[in-house]
């Protein structure tokens, strides 16, 4: 007998650069209680987690965990990318929503949905979140540090599979978006970065800044899938009018 | 700023004969985030708890606990006693709600409630669940085992001080919207129709059915007020490098 709601998104969980296998594990664990498998690591500290007694029913979600060098490989076939930052942590950057606001949106993604989950002394760097289309923050009291990792992940997965079909009955479904792909996203930004670049918009010292808020802009503006080949096109032209002189 | 639902009634976390010292901690620091103090331990297995390192931020939550020999006691000023048991264990004796369904009743408790939590191997025996006035269980994937202890803490808590109100409020109506205006639209557009033309991405047997197209998808895109300058500069600035060669 299954109790859960039926989530009609894949989804992901990425641990970025995690450094205790114990909490991989934690999370791995979680994971397989709420009916999750999909599991990918980005650059984490020991290699050696596979291992980890604390998955304890969760061992096939750990042995199949991916890992990757970069998060952006990591995110390639993600259309939507929800990272999660500490309670009290400013992002002056981007909005930051409670963790209950934003599962709504991840329920009714179409296609694969990533939550994301920095390191346990670091949390997600700005390059990370520039990855992001939104941002949710586990409300916590004031003062205390960020969760443990495994707690956290055990949280919000709690709070995506829990079932308020009452508050939900209230709610309109969001419209049906097909936002591109992480993949489409990022050949979108690496594009329009060197349109930048040859422009001379860019310049040197700006150059880190402007990637990350290039990046973030283009999530934002949630560019369809329809979108994307007109927006490469457009691009491209003005890459080869640059070249060709 | 403190961001949490303020609940009506006083909580208490009690760990029935508790194993591992590491999940007692686990459990101080997710009351401690989440803003509860009183861990009560019946019976616990290992005496010397108290410095278990993964209480981060609950220190003073285990520092405080207190230890009682029996059950009845330690829930002698408890007007509400509700147990935890596993996802898919059967209780014959009682009914087992949900988590999400049992959670309004403690919140509007006028008394101390408390939230009982059985062994990491054995969970509440049936004499711990003769105490319990209501039974919950976190409903989990089947064939999976019952959740680590502290995660199932992290877990029952955020169900308590989770806000509803939150995600009515963010679903009810769209959100507003700060898309550019008309006039702000038709800059756009007719600037990027430069882009187009200067770059040869228009040829003239197109140029109207490029323009409408044009036209269309930038309004499809709904691009906000804040990104209006930041996308009329990029394409000023394209314009200028076509212009200066």
């Amino acid at each position: 007998m299954c109790h859960h709601r039926v989530i009609g998104t894949a989804l992901t969980v990425v641990l970025v650069s995690p450094r205790n296998p114990l909490n991989i594990g934690a999370a791995a664990r979680a994971m397989a209680n709420f009916g999750f498998d999909d599991l990918r690591l980005v650059d984490p500290y020991e290699v050696a987690f596979r291992e980890a007694v604390s998955a304890v029913g969760g061992a096939h979600v750990l042995q199949s965990a991916r890992v990757y060098a970069t998060l952006g490989e990591a995110l390639a076939d993600c259309s939507l990318v929800v990272g999660t930052t500490a309670g009290q942590k400013r992002v002056p950057q981007q909005p930051v929503d409670r963790l209950e606001a934003a599962m709504p949106r991840v329920r009714q993604n179409a296609g694969r949905a990533a939550l994301l989950f920095g390191s346990e002394k670091f949390g997600l760097s700005n390059d990370d979140m520039s990855h992001c289309h939104a941002l949710i923050r586990i409300p916590t009291a004031p003062g205390t540090p960020s969760m443990n990792l495994g707690q956290a992940v055990a949280v919000c997965l709690w709070e995506l599979v829990r079932d308020d079909t009452a508050v939900a009955a209230v709610n309109a479904p969001e419209k049906k978006t097909d936002s591109v792909s992480g993949e489409e996203a990022e050949r979108l930004t690496t594009m329009l970065l060197d349109v930048l670049r040859e422009s001379g918009y860019t310049n040197r010292i700006t150059a880190v800044s402007t990637d990350l808020k290039v990046r973030r802009w283009l999530r934002r503006l949630r560019i369809s899938r329809r979108d994307a080949p007109l927006l490469l096109g457009i691009l491209r032209q003005i890459l080869w009018k640059f070249r060709t002189r």
